[in-house]
C-alpha cells in the first residue's frame, strides 16, 4: 500500500556518508581520518562521578527542560565562559546533545517561505533543518581564498526580505577554522542592522586555538536575536551520552521547551550527571585532552602540506582539517573512495558539506597520533604514486 | 523585538500540570496519587549491568537508529512476545522513550489538513503532536458505561476522506484498561475497510492483567499499515533512561529514520546499554516487580470504590485508575487544588486528556503500597467530609 509522507520529511536530504561506510565493511586495515567519533574514552574521574551519581538516586524524569541545579550551572558557566547573560529558568534548555537543540530551535523558528543564510561548506544537518521546516536555504560561499572567513558584504547582499536566520558554527565544522573577533561582531552588525537571528553552534569552542572564539550572544544588542548551542559531546569525548544545551531569548524558548517536551519529554537523567561529572571534574584534565588534540591537528597540518600539490588552510579549532586536493582532478567521493581502496585510508568528501566542498576533503583527528602519522604517510604516498602515475 | 513563531509549533497546547507541580512546592506532607514517575530505583541487576557495559568502551556515538545488536534482540522480541514481524534492519528504530518515537512517527506520517483520530480522554502528546504537524484532531469518546471500551461504529462515523490515521494507548493511559482481543480486532478490520493507519502506544503492555494485550500490528493485513511503539521506561522503572522502539512498515521508516537522525543524532549509549540490560535480566525480577504494580493497582480500585458517590471503571492495565468524582460538583481541576490543601492528596485533573476527561481523576500506584493505603484513606475522610457539609 502506498503511505504519503509529509513533503518536508520527504524533503530531507541524506548524505553519502553510509555509503563509505558500507565500502569499509570488514576492512580492518583502514586508518580513520574521517570521523567525529573519537575511539578515546572519555576521563575517569567524570565515569566514575557519573556512576556516583547514577547509584544515588531511582532513574525517574528530570525536569522537562533538565535539572534545575544543572541548568544554573550551566547559566554560571554560560556568564562566566562565554560572556552570555541568561536566565538558567527561562532562558537555558538542556537537549539531547547539539543535534536536539538545532533541531528545536530552527522548527520552533522557521515556516514554510522563510529564507535562512548559510555559510558553506556546512554541517549537513543545518540544511537538512532548514528543508525540514519547509524553509528556503541561501548558500553563502566562505573562500578558502579568505582563509574561509566570512565576506561580510557578500552575506549583506544575500539577504532578502524573507531571511529569518544566518546558522554557523564557531570554530567551524568542517573548515577547521575559528573565525576571529572582528568576524563575529562585523556579524552582530550586520545582524542587528539587517534584523537577522543568529544560530550559532560552539560545540567545538573547546579545540580552538590560542583560546576560545568570541561568542556572538555576548555582544551588546545579540542576546535578544541569538540562540547559542554548546555541548559536552566533543568537549569530554561523551558522545554517545547526548547532552548539549541551548540559550536563548525566553520569549522564544517558552515554544522551544514546548517542542523539546514533544520531542523528547526529557533529556536522559545519566546524560545529565556526566554533564554535571564534566563540570566538576578537575580543569587540567579536561584542559590536557584540548591540548592533545590541538597538538594533532597541528601535526595533521604539517602532514598535509608534505602531499604535493593539496593547499590546505590552516586548522584552528574542531578535531578537522578540510584540504583542498582537487589537484587530482578527481570528485571528492571518487577521491575519498580511491583513498579507501588504494590507500587504505577514510576521509570524508569535501560535498558531505554541500557542492562547495567539492574538490576538499574532511581529515580528522579522531585516531591517536601513531595512526594519525601513520595514515598522513599513507596520503603522501598515494599522492607521490599517483604523481608518478600521470608523469610517465 | 518581536520574533515570529511557527504557527504550528506556537499552538502546541500545554497542560495544567505545572500549575498542580507549582501547588506543592515544599508540601513534604502530600501523598502521590497523581504521577506517572515512579520513586522506585531499577532494578539493581540492571543498573549493575548497565555499568559494566558503559565501562567497557568508549561513549561514542553509536549506530543512528540504535545498536545492531539492540535492534536484532528487540525485533526477535516483537515477534517473540507480540507476533509482530519486524525487519531489525529496516523496521525497528531505537528511540528517546516512546516520546520520541510518537514524534518522529506523526511528523512523518501528517500533512497540515491531515485528520487524525483520538479516542478520548487520551494521552495529551497525542493531540499535541497532530497540532504541532498542523493537522485536525477528531475526537472519539471512550464512554465510562462501556468500559472505556471503543465504539467500533461511531469510530467508524468519525472518518472522513482526510482521516490518516488512530491513535491509541493499550493498556491505556489514563484510563487504566486493556482493551481486550475482540475490541483490537474490531479496530484492524475497521483500519483495513477504511484504509486507516494505526499508531499504538504500548508502553504499558507488562502491567496489563491478566496477560499483555494484544498487539494490532500482529494481526493479518495490520503490519504494513500499523506503528508499534514500546519501551523499557515504566517496564523496568527506568523512565529517566529514556529508551523505547518503533517498528512500522520500511516505506515509511525509511523517512522516520531520517527525521530522527535530525532530531536526535542517535540514541543515548547508556540508554540502549540498559535496555540491552533489561532484556538480559531474569525474568523473574520484572516480573516481580509488575505483579506488585498490578496488585496495588486492585488496591486502588478497592479503596477507590470506599469513597462515597464515586464511580471507576475497574483498572487492568498501566498505573492508573480514572474515577468519575463527578459526585463533588467541582470540576476536575478544583477538586485536584481541593484535595491538594484540604486532603494532602496529589491527583491529575482529568481534564489532563481532554475535555472528556472532566469530572475524572487520574490517580496512580507509584508510591509504595503504604502510601498508597495512606492516600486511599484520605480521599475517604475527604470525602465524608464533604458530605457531611453537605447534607448539614
Amino acid at each position: 500500500m502506498a503511505i504519503s509522507i509529509n513533503p518536508s520529511v520527504a524533503a530531507i536530504p541524506h548524505g553519502e556518508r553510509r555509503a563509505i561506510k558500507d565500502l569499509c565493511e570488514g576492512r580492518a586495515d583502514l586508518i580513520d581520518l574521517m570521523s567525529g567519533n573519537p575511539h578515546q574514552h572519555m576521563p575517569e574521574w567524570i565515569r566514575r562521578r557519573t556512576i556516583e551519581l547514577f547509584e544515588s538516586a531511582p532513574m525517574r524524569y528530570t525536569h522537562y527542560w533538565g535539572m534545575p541545579e544543572l541548568r544554573q550551572r550551566l547559566a554560571h558557566r554560560l556568564r562566566g565562559e562565554c560572556g552570555i547573560v541568561a536566565d538558567a529558568e527561562t532562558e537555558v534548555l538542556v537537549t539531547h546533545g547539539v543535534q536536539e537543540a538545532l533541531y528545536v530551535v530552527m522548527r520552533t523558528l522557521l515556516k514554510p517561505g522563510d529564507e535562512v543564510l548559510i555559510p558553506t561548506p556546512h554541517y549537513a544537518s543545518y540544511l537538512a533543518n532548514t528543508v525540514a521546516c519547509g524553509a528556503e536555504p541561501v548558500f553563502v560561499p566562505l573562500r578558502e581564498a579568505n582563509a574561509f572567513v566570512p565576506d561580510i558584504n557578500e552575506l549583506g547582499q544575500a539577504i532578502t526580505e524573507k531571511t529569518r536566520l544566518i546558522i554557523f558554527s564557531n570554530p567551524n565544522n568542517p573548515l577547521g577554522v575559528t573565525w576571529p573577533d572582528s568576524s563575529i561582531t562585523q556579524l552582530a552588525e550586520l545582524a542587528i542592522r539587517r534584523n537577522l537571528l543568529v544560530v550559532v553552534d560552539e560545540i567545538y569552542r573547546d579545540f580552538a586555538s590560542p583560546r576560545p572564539p568570541l561568542s556572538i550572544a555576548s555582544l551588546p544588542g545579540m542576546r535578544q536575536r541569538t540562540f547559542t548551542l554548546q555541548g559536552f559531546s566533543k568537549s569530554h569525548f561523551m558522545m554517545g551520552m547526548r547532552v548539549g544545551y541551548l540559550s536563548g531569548p525566553r520569549q522564544v524558548m517558552v515554544h522551544v521547551r514546548r517542542l523539546h517536551y514533544l520531542v523528547c519529554l526529557c533529556p536522559s537523567r545519566m546524560a545529565q550527571y556526566a554533564a554535571l561529572a564534566a563540570m566538576e571534574c578537575p580543569q587540567g584534565l579536561a584542559e590536557a585532552m584540548h591540548r592533545e588534540y590541538r597538538e594533532k591537528l597541528e601535526l595533521l597540518h604539517i602532514g598535509i602540506l608534505r602531499i604535493a600539490g593539496v593547499n590546505c588552510v590552516p586548522p584552528n579549532g574542531t578535531f578537522y582539517a578540510f584540504p583542498n586536493c582537487s589537484c587530482f582532478g578527481l570528485s571528492s567521493m571518487d577521491l575519498a573512495v580511491r583513498l579507501i581502496e588504494e590507500a587504505g585510508v577514510l576521509t570524508l568528501p569535501g560535498t558531505e558539506f554541500g557542492p562547495a566542498g567539492n574538490g576538499h576533503l574532511r581529515l580528522s583527528v579522531v585516531s591517536d597520533r601513531e595512526q594519525l602519522q601513520k595514515g598522513i604517510e599513507r596520503l603522501v604516498c598515494f599522492a607521490e604514486t599517483w604523481r608518478g602515475s600521470r608523469e610517465r
